[in-house]
């Protein structure tokens, strides 16, 4: 494979591993930022690489639309296009696809639906969707597939994960191998541990770089998460990166860490920035709330992004008051260094043989909330 | 005098000047970033100074509606507050009162007016105002005055310019002199020569640190304002610096500088950084015209921001498209380095005795329009 993987160390499910691309080495357990339209909202690509992101996340769905996949190759790949020179994951599409257009019709060639820019009609299918993203030069492409929202009786489930299988298949084929680069395929099946058995299956036959685990976190809460978490991640390889699309919230990628997940994707941290939320040790704060009015304590003491290291949170709750993009660059940058900082807490806790002391002064601090009122 | 000028140079009427105050020297002539609520907009702080700005001009009247003088004192003063530790010059909150709310009451005393965030009334005069700018730590304070909008009858200009004369010796006589910090007074009197003669004449009998024209830039054209800069600025004392207030596009600046005017401030760079413009040598670009779409140009060949440096016009083009943040935070950065460029250039050249040239080279440069289309 194109793709190299070394899982370093093993410390009950939890792994640490490393992932080399044409683009340079991943550490895991590895969260990617979220840069949906070519750029992580509200930075610039040099702050997210300081913040210790490897890799990031791109979106075929939305650069199709804009600015188009031939426009981006013309650019000399998305890379070069945004102006960041570490690996790139890019999804398949499918999830938007479902997610973002009401107008879509689905047949087992493929979907067309409208954009949801400008109405007009598009279309995509495995074999488009590879060709996207190579023309992306995404590092790691995404097999194109459908994800059903949950809870879903089991035959729609079974139904949708099947057809999902065929296309990881069509998908493959479509994949043109080369160096540093590699395919990921994702496992769906909904909460149901057959089908997930069953498409593990399938997906091992047609043997990938990396495998997902998709079709969580569509609804289904963080306890269910955990059930299926239990049982999913071991029917796939052992040897190759397992990543959980999508999630999540801090307690939801410890979690998944613990039962044997390497990779992360979220758009929670630069979300959360723009509803001045922001993530601390001792759980989110809401910058807009009246108690930070006066507070000359940084947000998150010990933090070393330039929010907490510059500012006060009288001044982040006074920018938020009066809408000033600063306080979104600010708590957009805090938010991510936070998710990069429990990543590389949790890779150095299991090289340190500290995990299970890590977890639990997690849990801890996260539940005894945000330092005490002035 | 609490606050050291020395004019290095004289080249016709232009001046090479050094400003010195408690937060670090200004060379003049110099461009003022605007950050109006603490924040130069979309700006990190430090990406302000990289860019050659040596002071920034903060706005009492928004500053004391939000977050409030007293909070921003408890905070350590503005630079604290808003990190940046160069110098700044506040202005005293009377334009805005005048621009920004219908619902005023103006006598000899001072205005009360309705704060256009809530509604809720408040009072300025020069009293106030200066003890506003002293609790900001304001390096330069300004004097709170009345400004008309132009054109204007005689009578009302002179009204007005009289009153603000009045205020000036108010604002002179509260201000606390400290070592590094000082005061300036305002020229006012409308394109009338006798009544900015009559208004200089009682602002060197009050005595101040510098002195700025105001009154211009209301309306009445470049032409005339610089039939009034043809003599306004030779009415105030040579020996101190001369301050433009809220000039203006660069070939205003040129014009100025030309005219002997020492300081600027603007919201144009980070104004038109929010409408898709960005400054250049060749004149100013919309950079959402359909001819950037496939450009894989800088922005502007040899500008050495990041938005030229890592980007292409494609790229911002897309980001404008899709209204993403980095579009407004890069243009914002490029135009306040085109400014702060044009102003060391103009520096250079009074130094090197070659402004006629750099002057003439400005002109047809600007004249010549954007780089060919693709």
């Amino acid at each position: 494979m194109a793709l190299k993987y070394e899982v370093l160390k093993t410390v009950g499910k939890t792994r640490l591993g490393k992932l080399y691309t044409k683009h340079g080495v991943v550490n895991t357990p590895a969260f990617m930022p979220v840069g949906t339209c070519g750029t992580v909202k509200a930075m610039m690509p040099e702050s997210v690489a300081q913040t210790g992101a490897e890799i990031l996340l791109g979106n075929t769905y939305h650069l199709m639309l804009r600015p188009g996949a031939d426009l981006v190759e013309k650019m000399g790949g998305l890379h070069k296009f945004m102006n960041w020179n570490k690996p790139i994951l890019t999804d398949s599409g499918g999830f938007q696809v479902m997610s973002l257009n009401s107008l879509r019709k689905l047949n087992e060639d493929g979907v067309t639906f409208k954009s949801h820019v400008d109405g007009k009609k598009f279309f995509l299918n495995p074999e488009e969707s590879i060709k996207i993203q190579h023309k992306l030069d995404s590092n790691i492409t995404m097999c194109f597939d459908e994800c059903v929202k949950l809870p879903a009786p089991y035959d729609k489930v079974k139904k949708s994960m099947e057809m999902s299988m065929r296309w990881a298949k069509r998908s493959k084929d479509t994949f043109v191998d080369r160096d540093g680069y590699g395919i990921f395929g994702i496992q769906q099946g909904g909460d149901y541990k057959d089908l997930r058995r069953y498409s593990s299956d399938r997906l091992k036959e047609i043997g990938f770089d990396g495998y997902a685990i998709g079709g969580l976190a569509v609804g289904e809460g963080q306890e269910k998460m955990f059930e299926v978490l239990d049982y999913a991640p071991y029917m796939l390889p052992d040897d190759k990166p397992r990543y959980l699309m999508g999630v999540g919230r801090p307690d939801d990628i410890v979690g998944a860490v613990l039962r044997g997940v390497d990779m992360f994707d979220c758009v929670m941290p630069t979300r959360s920035g723009r509803t001045a939320q922001a993530f601390t040790k001792y759980g989110a704060i809401n910058i807009r709330n009246a108690r930070h009015r006066e507070d000359y304590r940084p947000v998150e003491e010990g933090c070393d992004c330039p929010l907490c290291k510059n500012y006060t949170r009288a001044y982040i709750h006074h920018l938020q008051k009066c809408n000033e993009v600063l306080a979104v660059m600010l708590l957009s940058w805090h938010n991510i260094a936070y998710y990069e900082r429990l990543m590389k807490g949790i890779r150095t806790a299991i090289s340190d043989n500290t995990l299970d002391e890590f977890v639990r002064q997690f849990y801890q601090d996260q539940k005894k909330g945000d330092i005490e009122e002035l």
